[in-house]
């Protein structure tokens, strides 16, 4: 096995680099030491300590899990009661690609409209209202909780608005609100963003810090903010999460693996510095696309969405990798241009170059 | 975070330090390339082949998951339908220590009884004979594959000829074998084991080779040798198993940090060396036990199971970490000993030391 | 306990009366009688054979499940794999009503297209085309089945060119086809139908034959037809049904319950009779409506949907019983009529006067 | 299909006949009146009330459904959440006969010691106590309530001080006690049993009441007690049952089917009569066997246990119908006689007879 010796620059997606080099030295560095497993090692409570700084939230419960559908449907299980469906947008990642890993734990996926990956407060309160006014409703799989991603896999975003509409009809409807953040890092630092994590923590009743999509080599934090409210009966940690974590072969033996990356993560802000960075190409990716007259989807975040002639396409995938999307007529193709921490000027250079000759 | 500047050694298990030098040299010399995710990334093609090698099985299917209760529940979910079980012995960790994750999909555990750790031939077949000649065997869940651990629980082994009496019956009653290879570097290199990686491939129909207790960080590689036969039929991938392992949120998106990993382990015997380093570890350790006196259970393998009596286990625990394994009498424990990759001389003499004074 | 002394006539549903009077009759003449349980009682194969004989499928294999959402459940588990999704319309009963069984029994239902209750050969083909040329396809649950229902939610009914053409994708595809017929008398004897039971038992896979909406107390006839036929490798009973059927709580220890029913309603060609009877009354109800200027959706079974001004409406419900189905604008609301073999030409008179005075 | 005109007696089981008279009259009587469907028929409503009153517990709430192992798997998968489970003895109905539906849901059975079918208080507390002060609990299926038969699947019965006992260790470790009464009429009716419907209701927080095989056509009577009591947090039905049962394939269309059954059955007090003939009954049948010098296994119910010489078995197997229920060496098996109210003085005549003629 060797490394290639050449590579074409790649917007395949954030999850084909290895660590960040941050996150890689201090596993290098911890390596050495032993510590205690399942969660309980000196790496992991410090990253939990970090994470509940961050989030403003003292209380809270925080579980590495390995990986993103793991994770949310371990959530989604612990959330909802059987006979309970999950509401989700139709592009939400646990009603597409997930291969059914909500439903294999028992639980319908009750599909919304998405708007550019977003669901709506209203579409949202319409649904429940018309579900619970249905003489018949106690023979449908029940709406337990809600799912939204962010940010969405449209790679737009939620803002202060939007995001606490959605949680009020949670409220109202007493089901919590569970927030996927597997791209967390770059949906916060995205230009138009409007809160913080600590804000996100105390509009929501769990959410998972994605890393293996920004700057770890697996892992991801899954958190119960628990903040003290008035009605908190919510935001709570069900009961025996961490068997059930387990039961869901979900809990990491040498959790050290997880911990140790995300008190990297968590050390002088690199959480945020690889969303911000990753957001700033990005924006400079976007540039290079429309300065040569491509359409590109509306996306503050880290992957940006391009209309391409098909035979650009082909020609372009010679000289850099990316993912088509989905087909949009018989001679065009919406195409995923992804960056992270790991793209480099010289990536876009080559992009540049590439589109700059005869396309 | 820091790392504690003094620790007593610790012989709690083999998951309580990092990833072995070699292993974690290979993560970091190989961080900078980029690859393709879910498991079609170089490492995890070069790991594959040299596994297949290793077990002389050129079309074996390998996939690598994180960690071993999920390893274990995707695959008995995808071996069996929905109404069978599996047959392991009581103490085998499905049916102990992984909270319920086979029960979670579906199937029930059928246990036998344990001979140190293992299961015997003559009991698995006269439990078939019994079950099938019960009038009214279609009304309990049906046993449909078989699972046994290598080493066990307790420490023991299988040799040839058990294991293969064990695989006969399972062939006369069509159900696949699967071989649980948590530790399977101190089975296969414990003195007594008289059989080896590519033997033990040719007498089962699946099974995974452990990295988490063996040196990685954290991944399990399933294995399914497709070994050739003439009635083969059994030893074959079971279909669409890569959605199999997405539903059960069991898919690496990073799949590298496996895949490096194994690549690691498997380069010049890697594996094999950490598990005979244990193994001689394991043997001094035992040695210094019965010198000082102690009844230590007979295990030829990385964990050794000694005889305490409660004043001096407390005694010892201010020197030593290790863990307890169950009460004997209201004055006695059993208590684990754990020897692994990292375990040093200096662990040994402290122990050593410990026990002359005073106890 | 009593009878009410005086009821509206009910035109809420073809479950809310009790048995065909031929049915109770062969429960009274065969109480006595002493028989094997768990379907091997003599009426269930009495049953059993002349429903072979009506869908001239001398091999079928058929089960006698309680009710609708368990047979459905059942079959649909027993026919994929974990990892796999049954298609249907949006409308279908697994996909609305079934309090999410199917998920519950680990299996995503993907929603095509309703057209009037109808999945369209077009709808399912071009979804699988699409589904499996996205290279993404083995992230997603894959579809395995087929499910219709026959007639559907929506009253309407399947022609042969329509359900051979689905079946011809299901081929194509190598997945089986499964036809709900909850209400199966009212579809084969509906004005239009082109096809009977025996032509649609070589026209798919399994299917039931709906007791508890035709006639019966309790009771639906699982059938799987096994027909002859040179690539028939699809067209088989599931492995170990009987023992699945009992791990989904299905299994009838008294079987002679449905065994009986089943056996009186396909004598004398019962269950057609009410079927064909309820289709009259059906048409007549239809009539009535029309006669007196409503609307009412197409169906040809004994279903019938009506458009009600809702003050009309409420008038309306003091003197018959029906259901509303859904609110079409905030002055009108879908109504649903349903006839059944106790619909009598009585009631019929007592909705005939009801909407001749002053609505 | 016809009755067969001559059939030996049958002893194999309470299930192989039809309904008791009083209750087929009462589905006869009832058949022609139209009632709301899902457990809002009238019917139901006064099986309820009734119910109710032979508890003593004005709140409880009481679901009718199909069967008994349908019973068992939809009130453990509501009571418990994902990652616990069930303590039930060895021999518990659940643990051997159900086809593993408790797993099929996702929960393991955690079997103790069986007592001639019975659990013991002190077995329970002990296995709690140790599995509590296991340092690894959290990593195993926790047990999340107790599952005990009413009578047992040996015959045998619980007395006060005994069930009291074992509700009082569910109460020190706040997990539900549930009670399988699927043969509760001979239960509560052996001699011996000193207690009654209405003290078993305040001494369990759910149960069921066995229609099958007490005289009913199919259905059992799901109970939660609800009795008003000042810790009785647990007494209460899980929230959103109807839409678990429906979800679990449960919820009964037409449920005047078992609704009549039951309101037949608390209806002049048939439901004890029944019960107490057939143990009449039995208690003849034993003393025939010890008449004639077999050893018949301690049962005060109507499942009697003897010892047959196997030659002997062969001979009686001619004359009357039973089943074997374990072979006790190679010369000896022990076979079931089990009674009902449909055992007639002539069927033990012939048995009588049978055993006194060269045997």
């Amino acid at each position: 096995m060797t490394n290639s010796t050449f590579l074409p620059p790649s917007f395949e997606s954030d999850y084909n680099n290895g660590a960040h080099p941050e996150v890689l030295r201090h596993l290098v560095e911890t390596n050495e030491a032993q510590s205690a497993s399942y969660g309980f090692d000196v790496w992991s409570e410090s990253a939990r300590e970090k994470i509940r700084e961050a989030c403003e939230c003292p209380q809270a419960d925080i579980f590495f899990l390995a990986g993103g559908t793991q994770a949310n449907a371990t959530v989604i299980d612990a959330l909802l009661r059987p006979y309970q469906a999950v509401i989700a947008v139709e592009t939400a990642h646990i009603n597409v690609h997930e291969s059914g890993a909500v439903e294999a734990s028992g639980h319908k996926v009750i599909a919304l409209p998405s708007h550019e990956g977003r669901m709506t407060a209203d579409d949202l309160r319409a649904y429940l209202k018309r579900f619970f006014s249905d003489p018949t409703w106690e023979h449908m799989a029940v709406p337990g909780m809600v799912y939204v991603t962010m940010p969405t896999e449209m790679g737009t975003i939620y803002n202060k608005v939007e995001l606490e509409a959605i949680y009020d009809v949670c409220r109202e409807y007493q089901m919590p609100l569970y927030i996927d953040g597997a791209r967390l890092a770059y949906g916060l630092m995205a230009k138009g963003c409007d809160f913080d994590l600590a804000w996100m923590a105390h509009h929501c009743d769990a959410f998972y810090i994605g890393g293996t999509k920004c700057g770890a080599l697996c892992g991801e934090a899954v958190v119960f903010p628990q903040w003290t409210v008035d009605n908190g009966q919510m935001t709570i940690t069900p009961k025996g999460f961490f068997t059930h974590v387990k039961a869901h072969g979900a809990l990491l033996a040498k959790s050290r693996v997880a911990g140790v990356q995300f008190d990297a993560l968590f050390t002088d802000g690199l959480y945020f510095r690889i969303g911000q960075y990753a957001i700033d190409m990005a924006m400079k990716l976007r540039d290079i696309f429309e300065k040569h007259g491509y359409e590109v989807k509306p996306s503050p975040t880290n992957q940006q969405f391009v209309v391409l002639e098909n035979s650009q396409m082909q020609a372009l995938m010679k000289r850099v990798l990316f993912e088509t999307w989905e087909p949009l007529d018989d001679n065009h193709t919406l195409c995923r241009f992804v960056t992270s921490w790991a793209t480099k000027e010289a990536d876009l250079q080559v992009l540049d170059d590439a589109l700059a000759i005869a396309m």
